[in-house]
């Protein structure tokens, strides 16, 4: 068995977010997808398109951690120099990759050929691989354990599919939520006793507030399922016996 | 007038946002509402409930930011460690601010009362201020640069409120953007020789695939509105002579 806890970290590149123009919707899927290979995501940052920023960001999270993932700035347009500030980053050559190139001038043959613009998107850190791209023509890179992947979505889900199951991870972490229309902190100790009655899981609150009403729903979390059972279950005692109705799989 | 670039950071805590669990809401508020005080979002890093991991994200975003922005992990639970880690953080204890408390006893009066689990949410790195909750009970903390927000969003818009116009910042971004039934590729050499053409002023691409079309929205960003116009009238004069039509305002 496999204990030890790989780790990853993702790093959104993109002005469009810092100035809160678009809204970030790579780092929840990617983090969820991570957690089914048994990687957990440790870290994310977002940087602008400043190549001394991204490479700032890229040597520290990839050296700690297992894997890195970027988003974005891999476009043929003037503000896409992830690839250039990743090579930096690398202190290795930037090179056309010949297998991207063929990938690029079969989709763009009905889409009025391969432009010097389009060709961009074939250049690479020297010695990556590429990602298949299902979706649109231009791959996703990878080199060594850094991964680069488009900005948009959609694009990122599923060069994100064509990867499940290629990365080493360990124990998958194991989730199980209780939803409780009760104010958490009538709670707490109860939630921080029940944490520490169970080694190795940890409980997380998320408070709400709708329908004029207080309520959280506690996510539980652990690699071992009979561990997550058991927390699950004193957990929802303890509400009970409080006078609160537990709600399984959250409000 | 001033011209220095006034800049932030926000650190967003919380292992809900790396586990996929939940998407965050808050860089992209705060970000916007930085814009209007003459702010610059420079950078964002998610960081896990943590305390070494805070306190590394803190001493370096603080330091070289004018503003740093913490979301989260300000609650009654045992996984509300953000004014320990802050406060580890600057090198001061933590106290129990009295305005806080008596805050905590009129919200409360009527709610049960409060009990050492709520007066957890009095506790500041010591020599804070408070900010203003609107919406709730519990306020937010200022230390100095740091602005200590909830993760809740419309608790944290409330809190944005209240500090509107009591910030110092400069010349605030302008943008505006066009939208193109084009793909980036196609004129992304346009693209770069106006940008090139305009001083001080940022063009980004931001492509899409809607209803089986290709297009994009290319937004146009500087702090001198006459500079921002005309480039935006280049631009668009430029998508029109090369056989698009450029749409004001973005698609």
């Amino acid at each position: 068995m496999n204990d030890r806890i790989w780790t990853a970290a993702v790093i959104v590149i993109g002005d469009e977010i810092l100035s809160g123009r678009i809204q970030d919707k790579n780092v929840a899927q990617i983090a969820t997808w991570l957690n089914v290979q048994g990687i957990r995501l440790r870290e994310v940052r977002v940087v602008p398109d400043v190549q001394d920023a991204i490479v700032e960001a890229v040597n520290i999270l990839r050296a700690r951690n297992d894997y890195l993932f970027t988003t974005g700035g891999i476009g043929p347009t003037h503000d896409d120099i992830t690839v250039d500030a990743i090579a930096a980053a690398l202190g290795v050559g930037v090179e056309i990759h010949p297998e991207a190139r063929a990938i690029l001038e079969r989709y763009y043959v009905t889409r009025g050929g391969l432009t010097d613009a389009r060709l961009r998107m074939a250049r690479v850190p020297a010695g990556a691989d590429l990602i298949e791209n299902r979706m649109s023509g231009a791959p996703g890179i990878r080199h060594g354990n850094i991964f680069i992947m488009a900005g948009v979505p959609h694009i990122t889900a599923g060069m994100l599919d064509s990867l499940t199951g290629t990365l080493e991870g360990g124990m998958p972490v194991l989730s199980a939520t209780i939803g409780c229309w009760v104010a958490e902190s009538e709670i707490a100790d109860l939630l921080g006793a029940t944490e520490r009655a169970h080694e190795g899981v940890q409980i997380g609150s998320y408070p709400f507030f709708r329908e004029g009403r207080t309520g959280a729903n506690f996510v539980v979390r652990s690699t071992d399922q009979a561990v997550l059972d058991a927390c699950i279950t004193d957990l929802s005692a303890a509400l009970a016996e409080g006078g609160w109705t537990p709600v399984p799989g959250g409000i």
